[in-house]
């Protein structure tokens, strides 16, 4: 590897004048295509839930019960867990931690009122969940992401000690961006959390559990369950969404929590809206029928999705030995990690050979990446033959960010 | 008018063992079929959007252009003026208001840090813009609603003595529960007012602009334009919904407001959600292709609504020298005034004979009603035929009530 030659391959590839995204994690029109017949599922002679509800009307704010259906079954939940909301799983967090800093935890101590209020943010994590902690001055302490989930020690410790921890974020099954699958010891450490707020709660967003490439779907212990074994039945607050199933802008999504929870969710919510979208619900159960459905409908899209992110990894092969990366088995990201001090750089090559890609410290609160090292590659809206060129750019990129680093280090002995 | 012929009938309708229900604004199944087409409005062959934003995926937090321009016709307004929400505009309003209480308007200081916020409130007027007010212990502050709107002289002496009174509910045209259209003095004495509050807001619940009985559409003045031209840009929020024109569960919501304004909301959707159900969005415009389309649906609606309306004023006829109603050209609504210290009677005389309609109370601030004497009557959802019996039972409810007073007055001299 010598400066010269990268260099050189780098402006060749700049002289393209491309412009490539694999900033952010949007299915492919190829996927979308899949849901199609969705567009079309004609409910003319049926608006009718199972409930006998017309769903044209007003009325039925916790959505209809097929939907909770399909929706507990894919968590292994019971309907009667489930609250249906609208096409955002985004929406249901932010309007929790809202209400949560107004109106207090099931009408407890408003969080305002409280002082400065602090999530638990495993890193390198989601900038969306990391940008409603900022919106609402929730102070992030990142902890470390391993493997099998969060750096739980360091999250025992910390829930202990403080009761103005009130929350932490987590993605339990292909988490966003590194791919792990928190491990069934994690996830029953997290059950039995002893936190110091007693209003504290785990922001559970479970956004791809049924998103793996081919193999088995990962099962989890069931949090919910887990939880009320250990005392913890008000802990978790259960995210999910058709999002990355059916139509990112159109989709449904859902909150499952105890009866506590539930309730202040839909006193919340009674004031909050006239109820869900209930056509869009059955338009989503007529296509889907069920579960199995779902799981049918996602084997699918693993055939567009997998092969996407074998180009990336194949790619990535040629880095071997100058960074590490993860090889996921499911979800939306990558998540690379450059030497110490590169990633910014790296952004900026790519950027400067036309290519866009998350932003360095996005995967860190605050943007904030200590280490300037981890980044995130959303290998699923390009097509094949962009997400090559796109991983040339990038590997180029990341070559020649170490290459100028030796050569400022050479330069400056 | 004798006690015991009143109430021998009104024992009679008892007898009958109805269910019958007025209690709220719902659109008749009858009103639902004419929007049926868009059930099965096919989008397989054209999913994108005038902009060429494929509508299935994630993106346009402000709604696609042509669904702006159909609101923006509606409401006299430039389509540039509008953000596209979900399905409902009571989500808009609640929405606005949760973030001015924690984070100020357009940054300002948070309302929750000002002390006990108020907000002023026309009556009788529409219980679930009280219920917001009460979720965010916002003081309400029930001023009379006349003829041409609420009575300005009040409202301007008010809004200038207070920079705690942070805002005003309205419903300009076929207003909530009286069916009132604003003058045009009103709104504009409306848009000159000089709050103490730099931050005062006028909630402007457009929710009827087009829900004319086959008269001419009301045209008030551009609240938008009024309000700038007094140097109140920053003044209006205008809300409008599609709730009740296509599917009340389904529809398309949407505020307009100054540049500063929105700018203030998409900052907060940006951290809320992933954008708007476009597609439904699409499916709309579809359907009823521009503004005209709009008007042509709503006659069609008038010829369903409006006899019902009849069906309810004529009844009423027989109780007149007893009490006072409105007679609405438009809307979802008639304001029914009894005798003082009756209405709590009324509704538990309904009730008894299997009439459900809206409590009393419901139309006043922590629905208190401090004459007991305002009810609302909403006569779309039942059929013509349960509407005859209802209003039966209504008329004899208030008969019988005047006789029990005259009763007890009597007895008690």
């Amino acid at each position: 590897m010598d400066y010269v030659s990268i260099r050189k391959h780098y402006e060749e590839l700049k002289s393209r004048k491309l412009s490539l995204d694999i900033s952010r994690g949007k299915p492919g029109p190829d996927q979308l295509d899949l849901s199609n017949p969705m567009l079309s599922v004609s409910l003319q002679e049926g608006y009718c839930s199972v409930s006998g509800a017309d769903c044209r009307n007003y009325g039925g704010i916790d959505g209809i019960p097929e939907m909770r259906g399909i929706f507990a079954d894919i968590l292994g939940l019971a309907a009667s867990d489930i609250i249906i909301g609208g096409n955002s799983s985004l929406n249901l967090m932010f309007d929790r931690i809202s209400g949560f800093c107004l109106h207090g935890v099931n009408r407890g101590e408003p969080w305002f009122k409280q002082g400065a209020v602090k999530f638990i943010c495993p890193v390198p994590g989601y900038d969306r969940h990391f940008g409603i902690c900022e919106y609402f001055n929730i102070e992030m302490m990142p902890i470390e992401m391993t493997d099998t989930g969060p750096d739980m020690d360091a999250v025992e410790t910390l829930v202990q000690s403080d009761c103005l921890i009130k929350g932490m974020w987590c993605v339990p099954v292909y988490s966003n961006p590194t791919g792990c699958v928190y491990s069934d010891e994690t996830i029953r450490r997290i059950a039995r959390l002893k936190p110091k707020a007693p209003d504290f709660r785990l922001f559970w967003d479970n956004a791809y559990p049924v998103h793996n490439f081919g193999e088995a779907r990962p099962v989890i212990p069931n949090i919910l369950k887990e939880c009320s074994l250990n005392g913890n039945a008000d802990m978790p607050l259960i995210f999910a969404s058709f999002s990355k199933i059916s139509f990112p802008g159109s989709a449904v999504s859902a909150v499952a929590a105890s009866e506590n929870n539930k309730k202040g969710i839909l006193e919340q919510l009674n004031h909050q809206t006239v109820g869900p979208d209930k056509i869009n619900q059955l338009r989503h159960v007529r296509f889907f029928k069920n579960a199995d459905g779902v799981y049918t409908h996602m084997e699918k899209l693993s055939r567009i999705i997998k092969p996407k992110f074998d180009v990336v990894l194949s790619a990535l092969d040629e880095l071997n030995g100058l960074s590490a990366w993860s090889k996921p088995k499911g979800g939306y990201f990558i998540h690379f990690r450059s030497a110490d001090g590169n990633a910014k750089r790296i952004v900026e090559l790519c950027r400067g050979a036309g290519l866009t890609i998350t932003g360095a410290g996005a995967v860190y609160p605050y943007s904030y990446d200590p280490r300037d090292r981890d980044l995130r590659i959303a290998p699923t809206y390009a097509r094949i033959h962009e997400l090559k060129d796109a991983m040339d750019i990038f590997c180029a990129a990341v070559k020649l960010s170490y290459i100028e680093k030796m050569e400022s280090i050479k330069s400056s002995t």
